[in-house]
């Protein structure tokens, strides 16, 4: 992807000590703008898995202005509906949990009646191995998911 | 509570067959309006545990109008914001998953430290026992909340 190589991650402008969602991306960056961003989390059996992360350490969504929630849950909402044009999943996981890492972040995750946790949520119990066929197709439909959340972010929702 | 006694749970206008969320409140009903109602969950674990449930058989957030979204967000952030300022957590878990009922329901949860998955999703792999003190000093104040959540829905946030 072009639009890739040229992102550039913006750490947060006041790190909080030991933060690593200050300092880093925390997976993959797909795309940017001045107070979120997407990433993609490497994970081998959840390949669509997004993480909207605030620029700025915060840890709650009350601790942010109105108008940046509202662009938050756009953001959010408009990766959702790309996971769910390319992907046709079963259901779609929203989550701001940060108990380990305090710092604003949403999981996005596209989830599948045959993964390995469903209906359990990520974090629960395993239920059934790795589809590895499966899971290859969808990491084959990744390119166009990352393009799409790209464009997104530069369309300025 | 005086507003508990006068809420009447409003059932889906068009329920899907075998769908738990539209035929009952799916918990202890706190509050209601025309699209949303929160209820607490009766878990001895987790006693400030909210869901805000939508009333019709939706599955997704993108399944909703953006104004209905927006709506959704103001009432989590709502709950959220009673929860801290009533119960100082640790932390606030925001989660809507739905692999079990798919019926929009998000999950409010407010976690402490030293409550028994932390800092685990609730999901996730017990850490410890359960400590019956704390526990009974977050349920004392769960009228409070209660009380506050009802005011939300009442002013029409």
């Amino acid at each position: 992807m072009s639009e890739s190589s040229t992102l550039v991650f913006d750490p947060a402008r006041q790190p909080a000590p030991g933060c690593e969602l200050c300092r880093s991306p925390g997976g993959l960056l797909v795309a940017c703008n001045g107070a979120w961003r997407a990433i993609r989390v490497d994970d081998e059996a959840y390949p669509a898995f997004y993480r909207l992360v605030h620029r700025e350490h915060v840890a709650e969504m009350s601790d942010l202005a109105a108008s940046e929630r509202a662009r938050c849950l756009e953001l959010l909402v408009g990766i959702e509906e790309i996971l769910r044009e390319v992907l046709c999943p079963t259901k779609i996981n929203l989550a701001s949990l940060g108990n380990m890492v305090p710092h604003l972040h949403w999981h996005v995750i596209a989830r599948f009646d045959w993964d390995g946790h469903f209906p359990q949520p990520v974090w629960g119990t395993r239920q059934r191995a790795d589809d590895a066929l499966r899971l290859a197709q969808v990491r084959a439909r990744l390119p166009e998911v990352d393009h799409r959340v790209s464009r997104l972010f530069e369309a300025g929702v």
